[in-house]
């Protein structure tokens, strides 16, 4: 690939690119780089949200370079100082170490081991004395930190801010000289503190980092952040089944979204598909590609291939899947659809059932409900909510 | 002395004394009192006015308690991290030694050397890690440090603070928390740091120490600060004849401030003295007592009542100094008196001397001089300007 082509991939996706002429000058010069991206120790089980980045060093690694996982277990072991983040408690170093073992399992589904080196940053921060702390946050400005978002914010608004929050930043951006990171990655919520490090490897006679941001992923509603929390995420170890039926549910939109983040292939085979839409191909068989291509990823190419089959059973052939749920609710009287669907698990609330019902998501029998003032006496029914959730509900 | 007494004597001239309810209780605990100064590690000159805070450490000696000299080697030894204060280059562990010797040969005229410690912060800040330098700036917010006039001056005015000046205020604090201070002492510009110093030693379950300032000490002319660079001071080793003479030269108001602040005599001594002065007795013979204490106490009693005589013979008696200085000059054809006083070095500029004359303290030859518009022709003259500068010109 020439200069121009490895921009190209390098900046696929990303929301900020900061430091380009730095970059194209080590390009230029053939550097073997060093990309850095911080994980967080405590290790959650990743989603697709997370891997937007990880696709990102897996592109820097395909163009030869090296990734360099920081796990900041300087600041885990500290914890929340101020014990006001109930949320953040301090982690031993075994825990650190334990979370980085998952974490590894979970990102060598993305990145290439031979390419990538882990590392603690307590490595150099175990071995910082006072002396060299008052050094490197004497390179920094109170006004300029000040200029963080939250901070501002919360100064403005008068809500306490400890000073060691000050210190996080400024150590982050250590890690950057200590590690003499070429390329430092993050969400668009990192792009301050990864600022930081351009200007401290500056002061420490470096040459600044160029920094990447990448955009947050839509979840499956298309319109949230991706989070376990809001529901709307794919694991990226959920059973191949429930992760083809997950894919299968975004809009083409989102489809298209997730082709330019989450997908390897080229982003001319993606434009060819486009084009392919365009002209009239289903999108259902192009997402049927995505699907494909990430199943393989993280299961393999045999799980993808049985969950499309068992997706096309299910829901193309119209027939009901084999492992069809069986609810069993005692009732006295006929009940409201709305509280049929809750009690069944087919939805989280009756405002969840009464949109559903208004989007013609809702079938009993294959037949589409029309009202949400729908009674249902004692009996039998196959009841389907959206393309994915099902259950045979027997009413007692 | 009963607790009411002591607390007369701790308060005797003080600006602040804040936490004075921890301080009773102490007392009447009967605790053996740690009392923390922190000395400047450049060890400068001492004059007068670096002594008020000294005595008053006398003070708490002569109660009993213990004296730390806080020598602040740590800081001393980054000098000015940002290299914008050229006048704070770091200090070598020796130079620093070597200034604590300067200092205490000083210190050790007025303070009982067996109740004092000399300790240095390098002592737990060399021992501090990056961790704890975390949890203790985890207990200060932004906003409270930004409270201190100077930061809250800088930041208004948009000039900048750099983060590792806030560190400062901090480890400073961290001192009083290593020595379990009960009492620190400074000057009323340290008034925010000693505070600082009480919220922390609490946050390290210390009970919070008492804190007081000592007023700035104004110099010979009674108005600005005593500093070596305006040249109102006068210094702890000056020569007896000296000292002598300065002392005699301040104001009869100056004198009873200084009586406050410099003499060790008891606040009801200085209070019969008043009377005496309110009763007719001349000032200047209780002047007389006042420089024969602080002689004594930086040369000696003999000095001091050598002094005393030198001093009478010269001015009291109306005799000319044993010393008479011979000043001489070429003129063309008559001066005027004022740039006379200033060419013979008497004055320091001709407004000086017109102010000196309207005053009525410059004399010729033992006769006050009238008038600023007096010319003095060729020939040998004695001038006089206040007590102390006598010369011989001769004008050529």
């Amino acid at each position: 690939m020439n200069i121009d082509e490895q921009l190209a991939l390098i900046s696929r996706g990303a929301e900020d690119f900061i430091g380009r002429e730095e970059l194209i000058e080590k390009l230029k010069q053939g550097k073997k780089l060093r990309i850095k991206l911080g994980m967080d120790p405590t290790a959650p089980d990743l989603h697709f949200g997370h891997t937007v980045v990880l696709n990102k060093l897996r592109q820097f690694q395909d163009l030869g370079h090296t990734v360099i996982f920081l796990v900041g277990d300087f600041t885990a072991q500290i914890g929340d100082p101020s014990g006001k983040n109930a949320t953040r408690p301090p982690l031993s170093k075994e825990q650190v170490l334990e979370n980085a073992k998952t974490y590894k399992n979970q990102v060598f589904k993305i990145l290439d081991e031979e390419k990538t080196e882990i590392r603690f940053n307590s490595e150099w921060m175990d071995k910082m004395t006072a002396v060299d702390i008052v050094k490197l946050t004497a390179k920094y400005t109170v006004a300029r930190i000040l200029e963080r978002d939250d901070f501002a914010k919360r100064y403005r608004e008068n809500r306490p801010i400890a000073i060691h929050e000050f210190l996080y930043p400024l150590t982050q951006a250590y890690d950057s000289v200590a590690l003499e990171a070429d390329v430092e990655l993050g969400g668009t919520d990192q792009k301050f503190n990864l600022l930081v490090g351009r200007d401290i490897q500056r002061e420490y006679g470096l040459s600044p980092q160029t920094v990447i941001t990448m955009p947050i992923l839509e979840g499956l509603d298309g319109v949230a952040k991706m989070s376990k929390s809001l529901g709307n995420y794919i694991g990226i170890f959920e059973e191949p089944n429930e992760m083809f039926g997950k894919i299968m549910s975004i809009s083409d939109e989102l489809m298209w979204r997730w082709f330019l983040l989450l997908s390897f292939r080229q982003l001319s085979e993606i434009e060819e598909l486009k084009k392919q839409a365009a002209d009239g191909r289903n999108p259902r068989d192009i997402k049927f590609e995505l699907a494909d291509e990430l199943i393989s990823r993280f299961h393999s190419k045999e799980a993808a291939e049985s969950a499309k089959q068992e997706f096309i059973n299910r829901f193309a052939k119209g027939a009901l899947p084999t492992d069809l749920q069986e609810v069993r609710l005692n009732i006295s009287s006929a009940v409201a659809i709305t509280n049929l669907l809750k009690d069944a698990g087919l939805v989280e609330s009756t405002s969840e059932a009464i949109r559903m019902i208004k989007q013609g998501a809702v079938k009993m029998n294959g037949e589409k409900i029309a009202s949400k003032d729908l009674q249902i006496d004692k009996g039998e029914n196959i009841f389907q909510v959206g393309k994915r959730k099902v259950a045979k509900v027997i009413l007692l």
